[in-house]
Order: structure tokens, then sequence, then C-alpha cells
């Protein structure tokens, strides 16, 4: 699209002289900044992962293998990693997000930890499914979402009376904070945590609609409110689609957010729900910032970059940054709603988040037929 | 308590000397610090309003009997002001603070205005009332809390249909505004504004439990939720009640916030719902800032100031600036709740919000008959 | 300007029944609004302070009587008030806001106390003067501006080296803090602060442009800086002028600010120097907010309110709320300085501050002779 | 130091049963947390990145050879990046900051451009320097600080009448926007800016002690100031040197702020000048985030890991993240000073700041001999 053989860009050919030079350099530990400008400096954003789809169907039955093959003593968690073939070195699933597929049996309660890490869950199937977070125990239920903040103590288990095991995707930023080179761990002293408030205490307190308790200042930088429930979610959506026209691009789309401040649920990360509407088709646009959605109801595809991936319940897939993207909710007479959890706190942090709408063909991308 | 006869204190004697430098003074439009510094630097706040309780019971007569004695378009609005004693100079309830109630009949509609001060309206009774706000239409409800910030354009009317007029009570920044010299008034041009939104279009995108309308930002000074419902604000009490102990001066206490921000709904009132447990009496505190209290359900007693007052459902009563408080729900089965609003975000933003707990007596005041 | 014959506006003709109507509700301590409705909902402000001007060479002996009239140790602190006519009952030289010269001896030291009030000092005439704020001292001379902000402990004096008075402007926010019921007093427990920070330590570590110093946070709401010195006020002034037009109302006009957080300096009271440079004439315009100024060097008048005030070195001048204004340096050849304090921290945290030009005879009033 | 042998971290053992298993994971793009999860969820961060030092009088003559090898119209920018062993493929000195020593002639002048990165100059040697920063020509000396934050058009030139090279060092945040996937790059339409502002007109206006112009609010990410002087940064520097005991880790640190809001200079990188007195020899502490120093003035050494750097005018190193260091100023007589620049903005809007004291030896570490 742009050529580098305009002024302004690095044009320099190669000589006997400078190669001379440039091994001068890097004996100094030192180099050329023209031999690597143009490459350092893109026109635009070439994300390295690559747009993916994980099929649930596919997925379940690995999952709950891990059952029988690992104790969670050894393993630690029994997770399946989604991992993008263009970020295997950094175990992401897409930019420097991880996620992955967690199962635990009834009655089993792994060990507490924390890291300087943030990470989230999005509770799929299975019931009895707990976690507690900093002294306070939070029940489970399907498409929940949950946060376990950076520095928080966590851990996670199923009641011993149920008879199914329970699956969740968890969502950290792993990768981030190790690149950023700043990831700690610990494992709890006790290995468990005392309870120290009442159950689901933060989201009877702070799960209601512009009230606010007023106790003392929340001066964390993460939301106090640590659970937020599908019943309310999807209420929300329904009541917010009554008045509103929606994104082009999104649907009716609302952001979960930490209700002391109105700001992310995290600093690294944010999470949204969406609801497309039957058989809404929305506009492509693309923007820095890396997503992964999780398909919270409903059926129908989203085109990526040019590919079609047709998704339905518990589906994952993911938006690398700067991608065209655009979604289809497929079903005539049911909406489909999307959970998503992103970067952009971070792109927003360091003014770095950029958006573009996709204009041609009113805002539809021609794209080729789903990969298997 | 305090003496002024302490160094650090204007201790001058009067002599002619003197006297004849002030009268110079005068002339000068000038005078002696020392002749009112004792004055004007006192060594705590003595509030000018006195506590007061007005009954509903007794007021409720005169509301109606003035939908018979004047017209609105005569009147404005049919509003009959409750005045402290000690601040009818400026037509306040207590510190800068004004409330009156407010009735009309099934059918009317006030005509639309615009002022620098805030207005906030808690209903009372009647069905059929709605208010619009800056092209919103907002259906409300007996207990129901609703805000009209400073610069919106609004007006109220009660819809043709039903056969009782509603009342509800107004409380407005008017006389702090007055006070500050920064009121501005407008009558729309049109005398009523065009619907523009849904019906409740912010109460359904933005009354949701930690959920953000993923829309362009907001940046204007107050709540773009411009309602507050009773039910979900009756229901987050009792949630928030089975995770806290409460606060030991105001039982269980949460504010009313703007959901962008987490803070309060204006930049000059905020509100509050606390609800006192069955037979729950408070220990008694004394704060800057000044409160207008609403009776929204049950009955007990307050004792402000070493004077007790007891209420009833409807009832208003008010808590002078740095007087001693504390409430009594008197009900052994049943919880009571009390709707509040105030000047505390004047007091915060300005750094002079300060407060006390009543030590002696366990935190209990000695107290008087309830004022006749 | 405007009539209140229109609709939307209280016209309510009085009748016996009216009367006998309002007798009963002033027995329930209420009113009806719509009796003075029109009187507290104005179509826009209108200041209960006058314009003044105070001349320094008419006041300057009176500071210097008080010497021989009272002792410090009687009088606290000798201060001439410069009251404001319309003001007196709150001892205000405009709006909400006190001033008054206070002048010491050399070798006096008054006590130190703290009070809710913020107070500042701008320097006059005189060697030695110091203040010692929470146990740092600063030195001070002409025309350097001073902060004692709310909670501090302070104290001011003078060494005893000198031979002549030092006289000084001294600017609170005490009729404010005293409206808002919030004002608290105490006197040293001691009578006299421990110096417990090097001379001028607050000037040293924050008074450099644009570099911090790397300290633990700063959370107090006002202004580590505690001293804004004239020479590098008026450097700073120079070098602004060089790359600005300038404001059209004020022209070269800077804020001092707090160099953490670049916002006002205290929370209540905001202080401004501006340089009309020779010959300038601004023009016309109004705003919500009250302004002392102080002529910090040259001469020239301004116009307010359609009256002209002819200015020189040391006089001091109010501008009220919502009027007029506009400044005129009348030396050919040489810059004027106008140092200010104001209240518009007060209105832009409570979102009362609005602005308008005066558009008409390019933006120039019709004034009359000066007042004597 | 840790074991990973202990209950809370992954011990599975390798079985036939679980290749195969992980074989089948990775044909769904997928694998077991288990197998990576010690590896990256370390105890503690292991920076990539090795602690060096890049000597100027050996880098100097390589960077003017440059002027002979390459003209700019081919190179774009004569840059010598200094790039650490360990981040080669990243182009970057430490973490993800780049550096590079930039030589222009002169007369020479650069085409302009933007991108997303955000960019720092120092100026090292030579006269007639200036940077033209979205319309804005800054004219730059030695030891001058300049910013060209992201999103503005900047071109560097060396006037016509002097007759050395200028050497100024580069720092950007390129590695990290491009790790970031958020990278943009423009060439100017007209490869050169037209000037719109008074020379320097940001430093006149900006560059002043607690005053700031009172024009319309600035609302960029950024600075609005764009250069730092030597000169007043090491006057800043003595004259908090005077009131402070300074830093146990840094001695007499301040940190370059936007002064309009007190905060690091741009969202991604903050620079700061700290002055080690006659003689200091500062504690070891660590932390995350990286610092690429350049000293200033003066000569010592630092201890960077247990390795120790010896430097002088001119030189630059880096500390990695969580790496111990400490610095000594060797010289009896004379203070030293280091320039430098870091992505702690970075680390603190993400809340992954952290920060430890070196407690063994009164914080000093043992250390190699200076690596050559």
């Amino acid at each position: 699209m742009h050529s580098d053989d305009v002024a302004g860009r690095a044009r320099v050919v190669d000589t006997p002289e400078l190669a001379a030079y440039y091994a001068a350099l890097a004996r100094h530990e030192a180099g050329a900044l023209w031999t690597v400008a143009n490459d350092i400096e893109p026109w635009e954003p070439t994300p390295h992962a690559v747009p993916m789809l994980w099929r649930y169907e596919a997925l379940r039955p690995m999952v709950l293998q891990s059952l029988e093959l690992v104790r969670p003593e050894d393993a630690g968690r029994r997770v399946v990693m989604l991992v993008n073939p263009k970020r295997r070195d950094v175990s992401a699933a897409v930019g420097w997000l991880y996620t992955g597929l967690q199962v635990m049996k009834p009655g089993e309660a792994a060990s507490a930890h924390r890291h300087m890490a943030s990470a989230l869950r999005f509770i799929i199937e299975g019931s009895g499914a707990y976690t507690i977070v900093d002294g306070e125990r939070l029940t489970l239920s399907a498409n929940d979402f949950v946060i376990t903040p950076n520095g928080t103590w966590h851990e996670h288990g199923i009641d011993g009376g149920g008879t199914s095991p329970c699956i969740w995707q968890d969502g950290l930023d792993i990768p981030l904070i190790n690149a950023l080179e700043a990831n700690f761990y610990e494992v709890h002293p006790n290995l468990h945590q005392d309870i120290a408030r009442p159950l689901n205490a933060s989201h009877l307190a702070y799960a209601n609609a512009a009230l606010k308790p007023l106790e003392p200042d929340w001066r964390k930088p993460y939301s106090p409110l640590l659970k937020y429930s599908w019943d309310s979610t999807y209420e929300a959506l329904r009541r917010y689609a009554s008045a509103t026209d929606g994104s082009p691009y999104d649907g009716v789309v609302m952001e979960y957010v930490n209700p002391v401040t109105g700001g992310a649920v995290m600093p690294t990360m944010g999470a949204q729900m969406q609801m497309l509407r039957a058989g809404e088709h929305t506009r492509a646009h693309r923007h820095t910032g890396n997503v992964v959605y999780h398909v919270a109801k409903g059926s129908g595809y989203s085109v990526i970059a040019g590919q079609r991936f047709d998704w339905k319940e518990h589906d994952i897939f993911c938006v690398p940054s700067w991608s065209w993207h655009e979604h289809v909710n497929t079903a005539p007479n049911d909406d489909a709603c999307l959970f998503s959890f992103n970067d952009f706190p971070v792109m927003k942090s360091l003014a770095i988040y950029h958006e573009q709408a996709y204009l041609p063909n009113d805002g539809h991308q021609a794209y080729q037929a789903t990969p298997r």
C-alpha cells in the first residue's frame, strides 16, 4: 500500500564501506538506525497474531480428559490454553492476552495464590463453582463474570454436592506483564484463605444500579465489585436496547465497569457484553487493541480480516489489533450475546487507542469461507 | 466553652482615641479587624438554622388547598416552601438548601425553564407524574428520586388520565447559588420541549448495576442518569444490609451516584438513602454540611442538637451544619428508610468537610421532648 | 431588561383568601413559593457588593496609626479591613472575600493559629517579614505572594534588625467559610511553632519550572508551594508576553498554580498576575465570581460596571460577580501589573462559572467619572 | 531461590498419555497450561536485557563517520542505535525503550513526520540545533531536554551558520508501541511544516515556576511544554539540594513534569535529572520499569546487578527492570548529574510499579570489576 521509496524513509544502498561500518557498530553493541528504520516504524500496525476461532464442542472433551490425566496438586490448575499459532512463544491467544479453559470436579479446591498479573473468569457450565478473593467467597453460575485483580489472593473450588464438573474460561494479562517484566507470584502461606467477609459481600454492596455504599474511600486501582452476574447483565442489555439504536459496529454494547469510578474493571483489561439483535449485521471497523470473544448466547458469524468465522454458544474467537471485524447474528428471531475482554485500558492509558471505520461496500468486508 | 480572653484572640478595650479611629476608618470604607475578629473567626461553626421537622399530615391539606387558590399559569409552580425560621431571608430550609412541596392536577403541564441552580425531586403521592429533562421524558412513581441538573431544560406535568393530584418534594440549591451570585433563569422559547429521546432513556441506559453504555464520553459535570427508582433503591439497601454491619451513625446507608464517575449526582447536592433496621438506634455524630431528610418508609425519631423529633412517612426534617444527630427506628419488626439530600459535595470540593463522633453516654445525646 | 409578566414567571395577584393562606402557611414555618419565586430565581445575578477602589496613599497613614493605637497581644493582628459598603454585615470586600492591610513592627512576632478558612498575603513594603507555615519559615519581600492554606498552623513576624514597619495585604475566604458554617479556629498550644524544615524549603523544592521533587505523593488539597516570588513572577510574565497576543480581556495573564496539579493554589481561592502592556486597553467582559485586585506595578484605570476607577501602585480595587470590567494601562512606555485573587475555584468546582464578552462599542463601556 | 517443587506450582511428570494429549491439543491450537505455568508465572521478574554502558568517546567517532557514509535524504536520519545484546530483536537499549545518537551537519534539515511512538531528545554537543514540533520552532543547547510527543509533527535541523556538527541522544518508545501493535507513521505532505507559533513559544509560556498561562484548557495527553532547558534544570537541582536530604537511592532527584498536570511529560515515558553530591554513594534498590541514563555532568560509577560501570560525561548506560542499582559520584568536590528517561508512566498507569530496597551490607552490593 505504502512505498518506502519516498522522502522521509530509509533508502540506503549497501556498500562495502557500510558493511564494514555496520560490523564496527555491532562490536560496540550499536547499529545503524536506517538499516531497521522502515521495519520498526511501520506505516500502520501489522499484528503478529492471526484471527482464530476455537470451537467449544471440539475442546470440551479434551478439557474433560484432563480430569483423568492430571491431579490438581501436580498441575496447579487443569487448564487447556488457547494458543494463537503466531503467539506460541508468549502463550497468548491474541496480542498479549492469555486465555484458557479450566475444569474442576465437585469437591476440589485449588490452593490460593496471587500474582502481579490480573485475571478474569467467565463461567461456562456446571454448578457449585466458587472463587475466594481476598477473603470473600463468591458463588458462580453460567455466564457470570468474575475478576481476580492483580495482587489479590485468590483460589477456586467446586462445592462437594454436585455431580458434574465445572468449566470456565480464564482470561489473563500474563503475556503482557511478562513482556513488561513485572510479574511476581506468591503461593499463599496457608495454601487457603480464611473467609473474612460475608458471602458475595462485594456483589451485595456494589452490584447496585447507581447506588454506592458510604464506606471508606476505595483507593485500589481495580473494581471493588468482583462478580458481575449474567442475570442482571442480560437484563441491562435488554433495557438499554430499548433506548438506543446501538453502535453501528457492535450493536447494543455495554462495558463492565468499576462502580466507584465508572472506569475499566482492572487497569490492564476491560470487559464488555454486547447484544446483536435478531438478524443484525454490524459494519466493520478496526482499532488498536486486542479482543477475545466468548459467545454467551446464540449463533452467527464474524468476519475478521476478511475471513468468516461461524460461531455458536461457548465458542471463543479473537480479533487482533488493527484488524477489520464485523459481527452477524444469523438467528431471525433471537438475540445473540458476545462477552469479550480486551486490552483497551492499556491502549487508552498510554494514549495509543486509535479507531477507523470500514467505508467501502456499506461497511461490509468481502470474505473467504470459514477456515476449518 | 472557649474563652476569648486568651492570647491569640482580640481583646482590645474601647477608648476615645479608638472610637475616633474607627470613625475615620469607616469614612474610608474600612474597619479595624480586631473589632470583629472573634466573631468572624469562631472557635467552631454555630449554624444559623435551627433543627426542624415538618409534618406531612399538617402540610398536605395546605398543599392541596393551593390547587384551588392559584392557577399554574399565574404561580409558575404551586409550591409550599418549607422555611427555616432562622433562614427566612434566604428562603432556605437549612443552610443554603431550599425545599418545598409541589402539587399538580392530572392533565396539567408546567412550562419549561432552566437555571444555574440545580434541582431534585422526591415523589410522594399520585400517579402519572412525569418530568422532561433536556428532551427526555421520565415517568415517576412514589419514592422515585429525579434530578434536573443546572443548565438543563426541564418541565413537569401529570398525565391526563388520573383522578388525584400528585405531590412531590423539590430540593434546590437556589439559596446557595443566589448567595454565590451566580443564578441565571431562562424560560424555554417554545414554553415546552420537543421529545428527543426514548421514554426514560437515561434510566434504561444508565440505571444498570456496574454496566455502562459504550457511548461517547459524557463530560458534563452531573449524572447522565436522571431517575433513580425506589424499587431498585430499596432492593439495593436490602442486599447491602445483608453484607454490612452498617455505619454506627447512619445504619445501612448508600449514596445515589453518577454512574459514570461514582461521584455525587450533581456538583452542589448529593443524595442518600439509608435504612434503619428494626429497632436500630444509631450513635450521634456531627459534620459540616446541611441535610434535609424525607421519611420514605417507617417511623421513628431523630435527636438533633438535643431535641427529639418524632417522624413518620413523608415527614421532612433537617439537620443543620455541625449539629449532633442520631436516628432511631422505633418499629420492632420493620425497617425504616430515610431519603436525604445535602450539600456535602460543596463541603468536599472546597475541602471543608469535617466530622466528629459524639463520645459521651455511648454516643447518645440527652434530649428534650419533641417540640410541637 | 426582562419582564416578569410572562409565562413561566410568578404573577399571582394578592387576595384576602391568599393573605389568609399565607398566614396559615407561616404558622407552619412554610410559605408560598410564588410570593418569592421571581426574587430567588433572578434572570441573572445582581451582585450585592459595589465596585470599590481603596487608595493606598489614603489608607497607609491609618494603617501605620494602628501601631500606636493597639498592641498585638490585645488586637491579635493589627489589620485595617477593606469593607464593601454593601457587605459590611459579613466583613467582605466583595462577594464572600475578605481583605485587609496588616502591619507589624521590626521585632514583633504574632502568635500561631490555624483555621478552616484559607488565607493569602501579598507583601507591600518593609523588609524582614516572614511567615511560618507548618514549621517552614518563609522570608518575604515586596510583591511576593504567600499562601497559608486551610488547616495549616501559621504565624507572622518581622525580624528585629530593621527600622521600618512592614505592611502587607491579607486575603481570606472567611466570609465564605462562615456563610457555609464550616469555620474552626485554634490557637497553637505553644503559641509559636518549632521550625521543622529548612528556610524556604517549599520554595526551593517546588518553585522550579516544570520540575517536581520525587518525594512521596502530596495528597493535601492545596499547593505544597507556599511562596511565589515577585522576581520570578515578573520574569514569567515578560517571557510569556513575548510568545502570546494575550487575552483580549486581561492582557498577559497567568495563574499562580499548585505545581503538583496545575490547579488553583487553594480549593477556595485562586490568584493571578496580569501584565497590561504599555498603553493597553482591554475589552470588557463579565463572569460569575469575585475578584480583589492589587496594583503591583504601574498606573492606569479600570472601568467596572460603568464606573471609572483610576489606580496606581498598591491601590486595591474589586470587581463584583457578573460586573462588566475592562482595564487600561495609561503609561505609554511601561507595563502595569495587577495581582488579583478570586473565588473562581469555588465557581468552577460547583460548575457555576459563566463568562460573557461585552460586544457593543468595540468592547468598551461608556463610563462615569471616577468616584471620589 | 524459590523452588517450583511446592504445592501451588506445576509438577506434572511426562508420560506417554500426556505426550499424546499434548499433541492432540496442539492440533487444536491449544496447549496444557501446566507445561508452561512455572515459566509464565515466575516468582519475580527476570529481565531479558543486560545492564550496559556505552562510552561516548568510543561512539562519537562512529557517529561522526556516518556524516560521510550516508546522506540524510537516503538514511532518513543518521542515527547510531545503542542496542542491548539481548534485545537486538526489538532494537531496544533496555526493556522496550530505544535510544540512539543522532548527528546532523550545519545547514541540514530533515523532513517532517509523525508517528504513534513518542520521542525525546537530549542535546549533547554542537550549536544551532532546532526542532520544530507542531509548528513551533525550538532552539536547542547542550543538555537541553526536548519532547516530540506521539502524534505531533516534528522535524530536526541545524542552522547554517555553524561549523561543527550537532549530536544528540534520541529516546523513543518504538519497541513498546510496536510490541503493542499500535504504531503508525506518516511523512508530512509538504515534507516541512510552516512555522505557526513564536520561536520557543511553549517554553516562554509554560517553563515558568508555578505559573500557568490562562489559555484555553490543554486536553492533550502530553505536556504542552516541549523544551526543558539545562540552565533552569541545573539551577532547580541546586535549589532543591539546599532544602532536602535527598533520596537514599537517587540523591537529589527531580522529575521533568507536564506543567498543567504535574504528571509525566508523556503517557509512555518519564524523565528525570538527579544530582549526586560530591562523594555521594547511594544505597541500592530495584523496581519494575526500565531506565536509560545519560551522564549530563561529572564522573563516577554505578553498580547494576552486581556489575560496576564507570562513567563520565555523555556516557549512556541502562538499568533493566528489577535490577539492583546504586550510584556513586567519585568527585570529591563537584556534583555529578544524571539525566534519565524511563517507562515508569507505563508501570504506574498499569498498576504494576513495584519497588524494593536492598537491605544487606548497608545497602551496597558486592560487585565485579567494570566490564570492558
